[in-house]
């Protein structure tokens, strides 16, 4: 990874989708100059609803004035950031390309065709759940009742997290909900999908983010601020959680976690910082478990106790997740792989970590259909 | 190339998506049986709007009972399947993957969201096209007045073209239209955009293929019928056919050609089968133009001359192309390339030409904002 560009995000009610991308593109050239790009990937949930649009990576591509460069879009839910940084990793690997730009742009505030809860519900098995009225958020609701029943979880666990994220997010220029919140106010807050509140859910964002992927022989001519992809894997799982063993077991992430920490020859006490995908609290505590950073059902007791906030010893989601940065879908896995990027170059400013080596950044699509694991490395 | 599944283009009312490329799997699995498979891509273009399904790529790879395989859906508009072709032989090239499957699947008739008009617009510039009532046939009848007005073309040239199509189609088994015409036929039906006629046009399909990658050492492990992928490129143009020099050429075309070309080692004499995308029968002579096989406002002398018919020294599409095969449009590729793969290893039956060697497929995007070429031969 060889440089960078942001947005922060937010509702961009008067910013198109390419002038989102467009921006990021500017944003990562006015720090990395006028680079060579071999090849596009562009990660957008949405395109074809919000902003009636195909074809949307040659588009873009055109309108970053990318002549004749291919590109190619890349949809897995709200974990199309972190596959199409995955499809990148593999196309620099094939030896075929030295410098791959991914852009994850997200509109879903739109004047005319905002995505609402049934556009998002297509992200669940269109045959046996969203037909029946599961929605994305009573689908975790389902999740965070069971676990709570199972392992006797106090709600104040989640709220904790919840608190946490948004304390992380004030520092962080790029996020969305730069306001911190109390245990009260998350009590207080409305119920979305009963047990969830409010603040246990990401909110709906627009954005986008910028990465530039290079060998390591062009990435040493253009930039100082190298950061080594050390495993880039992915994942799934049994689709519709009506399938599946657990529903409080997210496979796709511990087979995508398995494989990225064999890839990458560490171990899981050598990651310094956590990315994690925390749509919903729950999606959070099931991710840490998940990935083995916490035992089945007692990610609460770590939380409860600081475990996790960003002056420990193992910092999550020091920008402040989805759930405080926000959440523009199919943006979102690049913003995740940006923000380490800017930790481990030393570039992340006031909600920077003091000296991380590794970060590990998990990426989840859906209900944990599929997930992307990356462990990113500073190069000494 | 290792193996391929097929169901044949028609409209299948009575089947899902998942249907279909669970169709297709095991189509291709009762040909190479049970094979190792690491990674999955799928290409389809409307899979959100007919189907109302994000993340159809691992809801499929769990539908085929392929646990926890990564999958990458891939949207290239029209030329998704060949670009997902072009990922997968990335991937493959990465040295992480010896197995990748490919299936294109795509349902443009559903009973209460049968792909409209108004959704294939959506392959157009969203802000300087369809908004202003553009159509996709209407963009090609653009480009086929000028192309008539420019090179003064006659009529006859288009409809022989589309007749041609017809009869390769009567010996395809896949093919959705295998019924013959004549060119009183094709002056007889109805104009659909002016100048386009209906059988200027490939019909509203559905469609499912799948094609099976390897290694060259996997290869040989599981299949005796080998057909060694030489060129996978893909290339992009001004997307817009207003921001373009001429809007009859198609740039992204030639571009992945010329790459295509040098990447294989070969030359055009080289080329025995040309499979190109032929969605309007404009589109075909751009294309032949492009790829250079054919001189600038010349297309219409070689068609009428038999140049391009399948007994000829070049045959194009002896399959019956997307005018007559058919054109599901996310899976085109898949097929294009699947036909390809039969053809050289001998398995075409009816539509088989004698002894092609090397075969040239070119798949476009809406109107060529983005093409795929792949150079396939046989391996000795």
């Amino acid at each position: 990874m060889a440089g960078y560009g942001l947005i922060r995000v937010g509702e961009h009610w008067n910013k198109s989708l390419r002038h989102l991308g467009a921006e990021v593109y500017l944003d990562l050239v006015s720090r990395v100059g006028e680079v060579k790009i071999n090849k596009v990937y562009v990660s957008s949930l949405f395109a074809a609803e919000s902003s009636h649009q195909y074809l949307f990576a040659p588009l873009l591509a055109d309108h970053l004035g990318l002549e004749h460069v291919p590109a190619t879009r890349v949809e897995a839910g709200d974990a199309s950031g972190g596959i199409a940084v995955h499809e990148a990793f593999l196309s620099i690997k094939s030896g075929m390309f030295d410098s791959v730009l991914v852009i994850g742009a997200e509109k879903m505030t739109e004047h005319v065709a905002s995505i609402s809860t049934e556009s998002r519900a297509k992200l669940l098995d269109s045959k046996y759940e969203s037909p029946h009225g599961l929605t994305l958020a009573g689908t975790y609701a389902l999740m965070m009742r069971e676990y709570m029943d199972k392992y006797s979880v106090p709600r104040e666990a989640f709220g904790m997290f919840s608190v946490e994220m948004h304390k992380n997010a004030v520092n962080n220029p790029y996020a969305q909900l730069r306001f911190p919140i109390t245990l009260e106010k998350y009590f207080e807050s409305p119920t979305t999908a009963d047990p969830l509140k409010l603040y246990d859910c990401a909110p709906i964002s627009d954005g986008a983010a910028a990465l530039l992927l290079t060998s390591l022989d062009y990435g040493k001519e253009i930039s100082d601020s190298l950061v080594e992809i050390k495993a880039s894997s992915a994942a799934t799982d049994n689709f519709s959680i009506i399938d599946r063993d657990s529903i409080l077991e997210l496979k796709s992430t511990s087979k995508a976690l398995e494989e990225a920490l064999s890839e990458a020859k560490v171990k899981r006490r050598n990651i310094d910082v956590l990315e994690i995908h925390d749509s919903f609290t729950i999606a959070a505590f099931l991710s840490l478990e998940s990935l083995g950073f916490s035992q089945k059902g007692k990610t609460h007791e770590l939380v409860l106790n600081n475990y996790f906030s960003k002056d420990s010893d193992l910092p999550v989601n020091p920008g402040g997740g989805l759930k405080a940065r926000g959440h523009p879908m199919g943006a979102t896995g690049v913003y995740q792989l940006v923000e380490s990027y800017m930790q481990l170059t030393g570039e992340a400013g006031h909600f920077q970590v003091p000296d991380p080596k590794n970060i590990l950044v998990q990426n989840m699509g859906g209900t944990g259909s599929i997930t992307a694991v990356h462990i990113l490395s500073r190069i000494e």
